[in-house]
This record gives C-alpha cells, structure tokens and sequence, in this order.
C-alpha cells in the first residue's frame, strides 16, 4: 500500500482508520493531494469524489444521518472550506457528526500574497464542536529527509506529531461522542505528490468516553414521579427523532396513558393510534376560536416533556410560549434547548433510557386529557378529509395523495420549507423513516443530503422537495453516486410557495420579484443534463397515473415533477385551516 | 413612498442612501421582510433579486469590482448568510468594498430550538473589514407603540439607536475607505410587514475620512531615491489592478527607462511597447536551462517595486524568494503582503501618486538591464510563434485564438485557474479590460462575478471559463439580469486540466477520480435550462467560423463551448516550456 510522505497527511488517515471513520468526500485540488493520496490508496475507506465543496458536504451529512458514524469531507487550501459551512452549521445544530478536513498553507505563507490562501484557522467560530489546527511538519518546513537525523530537528518534528495526535485525539473524541461536526486544519508544505510505501509515523490514538456536559442525571427520578403522577395534564412533543428511538413498550404504555398527550410531527418517526401526528390541525382552530382562552387553556399541559431536534410546527411553539407548562423537562443526552422559556429539567439521557427508568415510577388515572383532545382529533380527521375532497388540484391535495401512496420501508426526504411543514398535515406511514435538514432549517441542501442518505440503505429514498430548493441545490445532482432506485418528487408551483402564505403579503410586482422570486425554469432540461428520468404531471389524474410506475425498478433515477397553481396554493391551505374551525 | 414600520430597518436603508449604495442584492426570505420593503419601495435602489445566495454575493461583489461602489447583499436569517461567505473573502483579500447585510432573530431567540435561527454574530471571522451586531429596536422586543411614549422605554429605545447608528457609521466608514466587506447583522422581531408612510427614525450619518494603517509615507522620497538611481537591475512587479491605474506619462517614464524592467500581467492591465507582459515565457526557460544560476542572478532585481493585487505567476514568486532583491518596496494604500520575504519598505499612496511624486527624482544610466532581457523577450515571442503554428488544437491554441480575437474595449473575466494561467501566455489588446478573482483563487464564483461586472458597463463583456469552474458556478445562470451581449467561452477538457500539469501527478483511475474529476456534463443541455444561446466546436476551423459571428448583437446571451483533447493539452503546455528552452 503507498501512503503520502507527509507525517501529517499519514496521521489523519491512520486516525480516521482507527475510528472506523470509512465515509471519506473528497473535492479536488493540489493541497490536499497528501490525504487524497492516502484516503483513496487504502481500500479501507469508501471515497467519493464530489467538485462542489457545498453539495460534497450536504451529500457527506446525509451519510453521518444514516450511520450515525462521522463523515470526513476533504478540500483543498482557500475558499474551499468556506463553501462547507451551510452543511457545517446544519449539523451542528442536527447534531450529526462530520469531520472537516481543509489542507492549508503554512502559517508562514499566509497573508503573503499567495494564492488561494486565506486565514482557514478557527474559520468556522462558533459553529463547530472543535477546531483542531495541526501544525507544519518539520521536514516540510525547511528540512531535508537527511536533516532529520539532527537530534534537534528530530526533537522538533516529534514535538509536531505529539501535537498533532493529540488535536486529533480531541476532535475525533468530540465529533463521536458530542455527535458534531469538527475541523481539522492541515497546512501542507510542497511537493505533496510524493509516496512512501511505508508508514514514517506511529501515531496514538486516545479514545475517550468523556462528553462535554454532564451525565447521567436518571438517580433521582422519583420527585419528578411524583409530579408527574399528580398532574392531570402531561404533553409529550417529539421533535426530530430518528427512527426506533423508541420501544415499542414505552410507546405503548405512552400512547395508553389518558393523561398523556404525545404530540409528533412526520419528522419525529414515531408512531402509535393514540399519538397526535397533525399538531397544526388541532392548533389551528383554536387559534381561531371564539372561545381561544378557553380552549388553550384546557389544552395548556401542567409538565411538559420534551426529546428530539427542532420542532416544525410554529403553532405549538406560540401556544407552549403563551400557555406554559408548570413544569418543562427535556430528555437529550448532549443539550437542553429552552424553547418555550420555561424550561425546569434537562435529563441527561437518550429517550428511550429515560422512559425504561421513569415509567416504573409513573401511575395513570382516568382523567379525561387524552380523551377530550382525541374527540377534536376525530372532529378534524373528518373535517380534513371533507376538505380534501372537494378542493381542486393543489399543494394541499399533492402532499395528500403522494404521502398516501409511498411505498412501505421507504427513507423519505423533506426540503424545506413548504415541503416540511405540508407533510406535517397528512399522515405517514409507519414505516416510512423521515428525514429533514432542521438544524438550520435551510433551503441549501436538501438535495444533496438525500442523495448521501440513500447510498447505505437497503431501501429505496424519495425526496419531496419544492422547487426554490430544488434548483438552490442543483448541483447535487453532479454526483456520481445517485442510486438508479433514488426517487424525486419535485412540486414547482414556479416560485417560493411559503411566502405567499405568511401574513402581510400583498400581491404587488415586489411582492413577486423579491419574496415569491417567481421562475419559469424548465425541470425537464434539469433531468436531461444531468440524465434523471422526468416526467411531469399537472393535474390529479396524472399524478395517479405517474405514480402507479414511479416507484418501479429503474436504470436512472427519476424525478416526478408536479406542476401546481401558484396563485392558488395559498387560498386552499388557508382555508382549509378555516374549514377546520 | 413607504417604510418598514421597524426602526432597525429603517436606520439602515437610511444609511446606504446617505452613502450613495445604490445596488442592492436581495436574497427572498422572511426575516429580512422590513430590509426588502424599505429597499424596493425607495425608487432610489437599483434592487436585484438572486435566490442562490453563493451567487448573489458573487454578482454583488462583480458591480462593486467595476464601480468602486459598494455593493449590499441582503438575506434572511440562519444559513443563508453562510452561503455569502466564499464571496466575502474573495472581498476580503481583494479590497472590494461590500455591505453584508443580514437579518437576525432576537438575541433570545438564538439557540432555544427555533427555525432558521444560528450564531449569526461575527460569523465572517477574521475575514471582513467589521462586524457590526445592531441591537433589538426596543418597540419589537417587548413594547406596543402605546408604551414607547414611556419615558423610560423612550429612552432605551434612543440608547439602541444611538447605538446602532454608530455601528452603521463605523461599519460603512471601514468598507468605504478600506475597501473591505463589512458584516451588518440586524435583528428583528415580528410583525416584519408592517409599513409606515413616514420614517421614524432620524439616524446620524458620520463620514470619516480616517482609514486604518498609517498614511501618506510620500514625505521621505530622496532616500529612496537615492538607492533606486545607483541601482542598475529596478524591476517592476504588478499584481491584480484596475485599468487605467497609471497615466500615461507615468507609463512611458517607466517603459523607456533601460534600467528598469516591467514585469505585467494581464490582470495587471497595463500596457507599454517595453513592458514584459508573460513572464512565465521568460523564467521558464530559465529553470531549464544548464547556466540556470547565471541567468537568474543576471536577472535577479536590486531594487523590487511591487504594487497592485495578487500576482498570478508561481514562477516569478518561486524565483524572487530565491534570488531576492535587497529591497522590497511595495505601494498600496491599505497593505503590503510580504510576498517574497523580504519587504522593506510599504509606500502608503495610490500607485499614480507615488509615481508622481517619485519618477522626479529619478535618474536613468545607459545600464542593459531592460535590453538583456527584451532580446530574451524577442527571442521567446519568435519561438511562441514557431511552436503555436505547429501544435494540434488544444487548450494553449484555443487561448492564443480567443485573446487574438476579442473586440477591442470588452470587458474580459477570467476564471480560476487554468484560465487565468493560460491568459498570461498570450497577448492582450490594451483596450481590454482584465479582471479575476484572484484573492482567493477559488473556482466558485467567476461566473456570477462576471455577470455582476457586465451590469454597468457601456461595453460588453466576455467571460472565459474552464469547464469545472463554469459547472461550480452553474447557478449563476439563475439570474435575471444577464445582459443579452454576455458572452460567455467555456474551454471544455471535461475536468480539471490544471490537475494534469502539476508535477507528480500519474495516469491512475484514482487521478482521474480525485483530482481529474472528469465527468461528461453537456452544456448544450445546461444553457437550454437557462435559455442561453449555445454552440459548439471541436477544431481550429470551426472556431474561426463560430468567433467570427460571435460577438455580433444578439437577443439571448450566448455560450461558445470549446472542446479540447483532455489528455494532450498538459502534454502540449508543458513541451511549449520545453520549447522555448
């Protein structure tokens, strides 16, 4: 096997190996030739070669999201690995481990007028788990092989690698055990092409199991039993959870319990008869309520616990923020957020941990919190389903008809934003898996992130996406690792959908250039550049028609695009929120 | 005319206003709603609307590179703001002045689980001018418009403004006298829609003339003066500089003077009969030759003068940091990189005024350095001649048919980096005007960039781009203001060229993978998505054919795509050197 000649490049590949870091996402350039040469000379790791650094990433994400295992994306010195930060910051805040490997100049070619080189230290601030700057080899600074033999030089470069190892120690600890994205700063000093066949460097690799934080806070659970057990009123809100998070006993006993309400959203892939999976539908009509404060108000939860990412829903996040809970607990191992600024416990726990030791302790009563919430459950199933069948072809009735006819098993997609909050309104099958980028929440690489989170599954992947996002992220499809069974659903309703239907609008030439940013673009010559199958559909019973085959085997990939009426979209889904009431 | 009804907002269109910023580039979104409703409804904006914010900045920052001006870039809240971040430090490192502008949460809103919300707070780093973190207009934070006649809110409400007005002065100060990217970040809390019909606020505009650095270091010339007349080997060295930089008497001061030896470039844009405009034509037969050590002390400069941007020849770096000059002087009005490690003096002037002020003292002698090396010049441009007319098509050809053929006054981009390297072989025509970006080198933003310069400009303007580089930027299309003159050439070698003419590199899979990148996207099919007028050639034959017509006025911009033979262009380029030898 060749291995670059650069002690560096030989130590971060050898850490990599030694984590079982396989997923490697490497975009070219010269600088990074050393650990380019290393990652893709060793048949250990699956390497991918993708040009743009922004899609590299997203696409990087998406595997880490899968395995759950970090991904290391690899540019080279200069802008480069600034185009990583949208997929950067979106895992940081999804919690998903990525390692973030930039070649760099050396410090003393920094500042000097070279080319691509800019200040790559630290670049990502505050975003990022850890920022691991190593530092130049000697021998690549000013020494020869031969001068290495000097006891002082030999001293020096030994001092290097101590550093080295142990910034490598520390990032790797963190992104595994914190679950975040980490840079690695490497500066690389010429010629980068060369090979040993032989490894120059030893290099130790510490595993820890420290996390930051705090740990293990289930010992004392009973004052929060005791709580819990006295109130009538207990809301769980899942955010965005990956799929199996929890056992099929404690969603049971949770979906059992007539004090307890479980509120879901298709992003937290969790699913029982009793669970709530439509929050805006009971929320919504309340907000338009004459008797709003009496309806919040029996709707108002006394403890309120929490577990999983972002929320989706904003109407549950006013409702929490103005009627809140007397007490709130969320359950993370890592962090805490206080989303609805009351929070009063963190239990520094996995969910599924935290119920198998909470549950035992728990008694359940007949009062009616789950029961009187349920009649206005059945109440809008109804009314929605009323609604759905006499509005024409639109956003609302696509999202009915795609979310009912996916097939079983699927690993399904959300752009955001219309995307992710439409399929908050209909329900998903409980075996489908939904993924969504909300971390960020941006519109900046969906694509990409679908693409990547396919490639491992023994499943098929559909993406829904909008088409701002879908043409944002374009390039995702310069990817030479899209599966032939990989499936996208694009609704082009010719502009951001999502504006039309915030309040305030009005329907002026600004309103169309600088909010709705209308487009004409055409999604068959997308497909053609990039060789996906497409086919279009404008109307339900084309819809019907083209997914009856859209999901067979194929040899391409294929995108579905379903044309709605832009000016339409957002009288339907606002009236049906009226419909409800 | 109307106003957002947030004083925030209003402070800052204010601001650009009183500063003469009149190109605004508008990202959609929701959050910076108040920012896009007090831009467009002032007919005094010239407002353009980009969704991809990687492009937006790069459109903003080619009008800022052609006007001098600077350019504000405006987006809504979370990754969005990332996305600007290839182009802030292309900025950054090429003193273009911009206006970062983007729109926040409330600071308590910031990482307690809400959408779109990320540290946004000096996110640019170490690579922007300032970070200017403006406060929450007290009226969106907690008080009606009733309570701002409170005397107390009144007053915390004054203390905001007073403080982000002084955050604007200082912010718009430094990017206009420095000629740097600044970062505003403007919180907002809803309602974002609302308007007013009159402004609220009254901000305080405060110019300042100061610039960071010292100033004016032209008070001390004889010194130099004195060193620079008993010098006999003067060589001047100019980087990345805007067209006319120096007057013509300056010009032919510097071009008739046989001591001295100007080495250009063509993103150097100045021209003279006795300037030496491909300096790698010189130096490379140089490095082959057996009197290598001969040759390059007889060429090794005395005196060095440096002015201008970033110099794009490896070579002529490699040798001045061999073979340096015992002074190093560099004129710049901001900065002097010590790009050959030995700057010993930094000239705190515009090139023009230093030149003024110095050429006076100035003495020449009969001295032969300039006339050494013109015959080396007269010898190499007869070998080029030679060696061109006897090359198969290629990249090299193609560069010297296009540079030969570009109607005189255009505007001309160049992409990185093959482009830019290749240019450099060849003559530009003086009425040319030259531009690249070159601060940072990257290959992600020469198309929108060079869109954004075609936008003013009384002629038009031609874009020469290499296929990956066009690909990374293939958003750039996406853009509605594409003037119908845009040209565009893309010099297809399906992958990245520049790969194979490095040292090291082999004929692997994994070369051709990773570093090659080579893939078979059709850009017939990618200008039809974007209504782009496309043609295709193979040979030197249909090139003539296809150039002869192709800057004729048409409706639709147009997109001549060149094909050259992917595994003999390196071999072509790196024989020319042989060549020359």
């Amino acid at each position: 096997m060749k291995y670059s000649n650069i002690p560096a490049a030989q130590s971060v590949v050898y850490h990599c190996k030694a984590r079982a870091v396989k997923d490697i996402v490497i975009s070219p350039g010269s600088r990074n030739a050393p650990l380019t040469i290393g990652f893709t000379e060793d048949p250990f790791f699956n390497c991918y070669s993708i040009v743009d650094e922004r899609c590299a990433a997203f696409f990087a994400l998406g595997i880490a999201q899968q395995t759950g295992r970090p991904v290391a994306v690899v540019c080279t010195s200069g802008s480069a690995v600034l185009n990583y930060f949208p997929a950067v910051s979106e895992a940081f805040y999804s919690d998903i481990p990525m390692l973030v490997i930039s070649a760099d100049r050396p410090p003393k070619k920094i500042d000097i007028g070279d080319g691509q080189t800019i200040r790559q230290e630290n670049v990502f601030g505050h975003l990022i788990g850890y920022s691991a700057n190593l530092k130049l080899d000697c021998r690549a600074e000013e020494y020869s092989e031969e001068t290495l033999s000097n006891p002082e030089i030999s001293k020096k470069q030994e001092e290097v690698q101590h550093h080295n190892d142990g910034e490598l120690n520390k990032a790797f600890n963190i992104a595994i055990k914190d679950k975040c994205p980490v840079h690695i700063n490497v500066p690389f000093e010429e010629p980068l092409y060369e090979k040993f066949t032989e490894m120059s460097v030893s290099p130790v690799v510490l595993e820890s199991d420290e996390v930051s934080g705090q740990r293990d806070s289930l010992s004392d659970l009973d004052q929060f039993a005791e709580i819990w057990n006295s109130s009538s009123r207990k809301m769980i809100l899942v955010g965005v959870s990956s799929p199996g998070a929890l056992d099929q006993d404690v969603l049971d006993a949770l979906g059992n319990d007539p004090t307890v309400l479980v509120l879901t959203e298709t992003t937290s892939n969790l699913h029982h008869p009793n669970f709530f999976p439509s929050i805006d539908s009971i929320v919504a009509p309340i907000e338009k309520s004459e008797d709003k404060d009496g309806l919040f108000s029996d709707l108002q939860p006394e403890v309120l616990l929490t577990f999983g990412g972002m929320i989706v829903s904003k109407k549950i996040k006013a409702f929490l923020r103005n009627y809140q809970p007397s007490h709130h607990w969320h359950i993370d191992t890592k962090k805490a957020y206080d989303t609805f600024f009351c929070l009063s416990n963190h239990f520094v726990s996995g969910a599924n941990d935290f119920f198998k030791a909470f549950l035992p302790l728990c008694k359940t009563s007949e009062e009616g919190y789950y029961s009187r919430w349920e009649s206005v459950r059945q109440r809008y199933l109804a009314k929605r389903s009323e609604y759905l069948g006499q509005i024409p072809f639109s956003d609302l009735k696509v999202f009915q008809h795609i979310q009912g006819t996916i097939p079983k098993g699927y690993q399904v997609h959300l752009a955001n934003s219309s995307t992710v909050r439409y399929s908050q309104l209909m329900d998903m099958d409980a075996s489908l898996r939904v993924f969504s980028n909300r971390g960020t929440s941006g519109i900046d690489g969906s694509t990409s992130t679908a693409i990547g989170g396919a490639l491992y599954d023994t499943n098929p992947t559909l993406l829904i996406s909008g088409d701002l996002s879908f043409l944002y992220d374009s390039n995702a499809l310069w990817n030479n690792y899209i599966r032939a069974d990989f499936r996208m659903i694009v609704i082009n309703n010719e502009g951001g959908g999502i504006f039309r239907i915030l309040p305030g609008k009005e329907e002026t030439n600004n309103f169309k250039d600088y909010f709705e940013t209308v487009h004409k673009l055409d999604f068959a010559r997308l497909c053609a550049l990039y060789n996906i199958d497409h086919s279009l559909v404008t109307d339900e019973e084309g819809l019907s028609r083209e997914l009856s085959g859209f999901y067979e085997p194929s040899h391409t990939p294929k995108l579905l695009e379903i044309r709605t009426p832009r000016d339409q979209n957002d009288k339907i889904l606002l009236t049906y929120f009226d419909f409800l009431s």
